[in-house]
């Protein structure tokens, strides 16, 4: 079997860590970014907030668990990543100037740490412990193709999923947490279905790394989802009891081409001198 | 069983119309019109060019069906609205000065014709019949709610959903001509995922009216979908060969409520000052 010079293999590693311990977090990561690299991963998505756990009570408690960016955990990833020639993506509580702390995700290479992007979107109670990003998604030129990250509540934002697809990323790779909630039986949950419009809409693949286990009274949906550039869904895993790692083998440069029809190209056809009322606070 | 007062029940009846041949569409119209009144429809939504049908060969073809505003189909769609005292949301095409032609949409109450929107984003050979249209979507008072209208690839930009949806629309009724393609067995279009996503970022529900039958060479999703503001699909169809109605009894002043946690409201979440990216050509 011959397979495509430009094939890719991303990977999205669903676990749960450990509230307030980085430690045991670097560790649980460590162990599956190997694994997945064994598999053949080359691109790797870890889950919001994965160095530090998600309910954290406060931001005295995001503080002592908070790291910077030359922190032990960005360093484990960028080590990761230059033994293995990966580009990991994974959530961590970032340590700011002034006691303050940020929801935030690395894209590391084997060139180091090219990126990180701070959660502009603050879900719940993240308003009182996080600051709020202020700026748009880096895309970010990697070996494989050009990356950009967002994070978990950020995708309900189309116009911000649309700010790095403009910008010519071909995967959106995002972090997230999504609690556990009712809805319908036998149906995808909306935030599936949310990443699946963003990736069509765009013509750019994303793949979103969820977390399991329970947490301080939360469940989570374990809706780890890697989806194509017409918006279905390649890997999944619907299971938020369920530690593990899906993969898909894609061709980025399938996102390079937004045409959808012999007249119509998903990015040129928008009207943007008529979208002035999205940008009026 | 009681029933909650602001609950009104809606209808896509998804038709096959006849190309070209407006007298023998507005037939269509009336029965359909006429039974789902019956079934206690109160809103009632019609595919794209239900007057006119789609796959015009040219202007020319397209000007000899075409309608103004004072037209009988119109004329029509008001008479039983006023009779049947419901909302009709309808597609035709629209005959516009200097022998041009809009693919547009109608929505009538038993005040008359409130708004017509001509469709902004053309779908592949529509670029050669139609001129685009130059505004927004319209939101409208009627007596069940606040009402908007698009049309079909329209919704594959969110920024033209969110534009209706901000200004307080808590239904948005969408003629929609969905050709059928190949996608993955067993799973929804892109078309309704589409639809669901856009309900709900923005906690609004949608009414999407496909079309059925065989016309010129290209088969039909025939996906008509009521969505909820969460996104979840109340009532669908998804047979291309089915002409057939579809109801959903929704409270639309659920829409009203944009909370999805106790710090976070989907439109007030939104960072205007970062998404100016969004207007740039």
């Amino acid at each position: 079997m011959t397979v495509a010079a430009n094939m890719v293999k991303v990977a999205c590693c669903q676990l749960a860590p450990y509230i307030g311990d980085a430690n045991q977090n670097r560790t649980l990561t460590e162990e599956a970014i190997r694994l997945a690299a064994e598999q053949g991963a080359k691109i790797i998505v870890l889950p919001e907030l994965m160095q530090s756990g998600y309910v954290l009570k406060d931001r005295d408690e995001a503080l002592r668990v908070a790291e910077t960016q030359d922190g032990p955990t960005l360093s484990l990833w960028m080590a990761l990543a230059q033994e293995l020639s990966l580009v990991i993506v994974g959530g961590f509580c970032e340590s700011l100037p002034d006691q303050r702390v940020a929801n935030s995700a690395a894209l590391v290479s084997t060139e180091g740490l090219l990126a990180v992007y701070r959660k502009a979107h603050l879900w719940d109670r993240e308003h009182l412990i996080f600051e709020p990003g202020e700026q748009p998604p880096p895309v970010v030129e990697t070996m494989f193709g050009r990356l950009s990250m967002m994070i978990c509540y950020d995708l309900e934002f189309p116009e911000w999923v649309r700010l790095p697809a403009l910008q010519g990323a071909d995967l959106l790779c995002v972090p997230v947490n999504w609690p556990d909630a009712l809805r319908p039986s036998g149906v995808s949950p909306a935030e599936v279905t949310r990443v699946q419009a963003n990736a069509s809409v765009n013509r750019m693949f994303i793949a979103a790394c969820d977390r399991c286990g329970h947490e301080r009274g939360v469940d989570w949906i374990g809706g780890s989802v890697i989806v194509d550039a017409d918006g279905y869904r390649q890997s999944e895993i619907l299971d938020g009891h369920q530690a593990m790692t899906i993969f898909s083998s894609i061709d980025l440069t399938e996102a390079r081409n937004k045409r959808v029809s012999a007249h119509n190209d998903v990015h040129r056809d928008r009207r943007p001198s008529l979208y002035a009322g999205l940008i009026n606070d």
